[in-house]
């Protein structure tokens, strides 16, 4: 008889996952880690079948599991609801980053524990965050569009493309993500890089990042920390969105911030979907006021097929980067969860719980993290 | 009567021009330079039309035409044969950067200046280059392509979407766009930037590199130029073209050179299309040796229908990163683009010639830049 039940859900890979190895993240190749658990003398359950909640896979083995492992990019959400049906459970685990599917208030109320692996996929995202950008400002979709459809209006493509040399660029969030996306930024020369959030980065890496830009753009000042959100956007060519789901940033982007963005500014986000109020960046989108918007984040997960991020368009026909939940599993970012967890399971099983103190958002019936915490006490 | 005629051949705007009024690189908006070349006593012809040789509008008013202004994106090709029936034809000017598509030979011959704005367009083309790398590595037109298709399938998209960090890059060219492709890419942290060129980087420029990635990687020796093409092509993640088209150039990556690069490599081409063989890369990418072929050059323009570069696809479903010629024409590069097409005019008017050295590509029957005349004197 096992020491207890690990329940798994993650993404189908079906004919991928054998196709590709390195594909760790998906239900088929479990991270890697089904030899480990079953060493440790634990059951390991897996599988794709989250919904619909109350009848799924999930709420099966919930019952009895221990310990839940789920992912960002296809979230088994552990709500209120299915805590009160799961007395033996002791830990959430995400593989990823992010922990907003999991109701940490509940988690307080059940003395469960949860983590993440931090900073597993921080560069990953970061480069899916510039991608975005620069699709968006140089107006690739639509233009690749036409090299596959055909076409050739060199017009066409070009009334919408820009340079982001000279652009000013902001941040909402300077955290491991904000912080890494403004560093790739700086050889772009933009004409500032601004930044808000509750903290201010520390000097060390303001004067890194000032000294960089000194060094490719000949001015060492290209870094600003902005008090008042308002201010900033409207000052802004190009906003990117790195702040955590809370409650203080659930809907934030809604109608009436979107109204304090410069006009035919473009919008990233690849923190989380329920930031932005889903509507009412489509109409902005279809009205000019932001020239486009992308990123791989989405209010629901998967997204619903009427959802209007997937097809909204702007004036010119393009504006629209979205993708998937993907940037945060790319196969690099695979390998690096996939260790974290085990990491984290060794923590477990060995019942030290000695965790990195990073990985731990909710432990012993407290937010462990700040930026999570705020959801609370409203700091 | 007018002093004399200026021909410019570029691509319609049709709708968009007068809805774009910085679009001003269209025959409609005429580079902006209307009213300058008519209050210098000139006549202007504006066209679109240049195709077939022999008997396009281009062909028509060649005749007797002075100057002739064209677009690399939308290029009239000025050959022997034109020159011949163009008695009159004193100077070439290029709407942009790259003077191929006149024969160069043939101009020095005919005594014809050929000139073109050197620097107009470097920052965009790299920024284009940087942002296709980032499309294939990450694997973004599958990814967006599920989004807009109502499909969420993680790892159908995750199996081929990597990070750029840890990387190998490497620039076939380090001239003026090469450079600053290297300058954008040291924040992304890769493992090793390499560049092959006839002429190496200046002391301060590798310096500068050097030392932003000292900054921003704590490690100071990540640029290396390498001597050997075939060597620098064997031990790189990601290769990117930046040089001019020239007899040695042309044709350069076909199906054995490809052969020397990394199983499942990434190239990426902003040049010129024909430094490529369309079906060898196109092959490549089909059976795996190349993971992705991206940029906006073809060896033809516009490309024909069924250039395989249009639908060419890895055996993921992705790999594909074209578009049409667009990298050098984003809104802001057309401001530059006009800005100096008028000032070479404005020293051709004068009949002082003095045109910033840079920016004369043939003078006097003679190359006067050192990267076009490797055609001639095989240096």
């Amino acid at each position: 008889m096992s020491k207890g039940k690990v329940l798994l859900c993650l993404y189908r890979g079906g004919q991928h996952a054998h196709q590709v190895k390195g594909l760790l993240g998906c239900v088929e190749n479990e991270l890697g880690i089904r030899k480990y658990i079953e060493s440790k003398g634990y059951e390991l359950v897996s599988t794709d079948s989250k919904d619909p909640i109350g009848s799924s896979e999930v709420d099966k083995h919930l019952k009895d599991a221990e310990v839940v492992i789920t992912t960002p990019f296809y979230p088994a959400y552990i709500t209120k609801e299915r805590m009160a049906k799961a007395p033996n459970l002791k830990i959430c685990v995400t593989a990823g980053v992010g922990s907003d599917h999991v109701d940490l208030n509940a988690a307080n109320e059940h003395g469960i524990t949860v983590t993440e692996v931090t900073g597993s996929n921080v560069v990953s995202v970061s480069e899916h965050a510039v991608m975005t950008i620069l699709d968006l400002v140089r107006n690739f979709v639509p233009a690749h569009e036409q090299a596959v459809s055909k076409g050739w209006d060199i017009a066409g493509a070009a009334m919408n493309s820009y340079d982001l040399e000279g652009k000013t660029v902001a941040t909402v969030g300077a955290g491991r993500i904000g912080y890494r996306i403004l560093e790739r930024l700086i050889a772009f020369n933009p004409k500032k890089l601004y930044y808000y959030d509750y903290q201010g980065l520390s000097k060390e890496l303001v004067d890194r990042l000032n000294k960089a830009s000194e060094v490719l753009n000949g001015r060492g000042d290209i870094v600003e920390r902005v008090e008042n959100l308002e201010d900033m956007l409207g000052k802004s060519d190009v906003v990117t969105i790195n702040a955590p789901l809370h409650e203080k940033t659930k809907g934030l982007f809604n109608k009436e911030l979107i109204s304090k963005m410069k006009d035919g500014a473009w919008l990233v986000n690849t923190a989380r979907g329920a930031i932005c109020v889903a509507e009412d960046v489509a109409e902005a989108l279809e009205s000019g006021k932001l020239r486009g918007y992308g990123g791989d984040v989405w209010n629901v997960q998967p997204a619903p097929d009427n959802h209007p991020w997937r097809t909204m368009r702007n004036q010119f026909g393009g504006g629209n980067a979205m993708t998937p939940h993907i940037s945060g599993t790319s196969l690099d970012a695979q390998a690096r969860y996939s260790a974290g967890v085990q990491n984290i399971l060794e923590s477990y099983f060995s019942g030290k719980h000695d965790y990195r103190p990073q990985d731990v958002i909710v432990s012993g019936g407290r937010y462990a993290t700040k930026s999570y915490g705020e959801r609370n006490d409203g700091k």
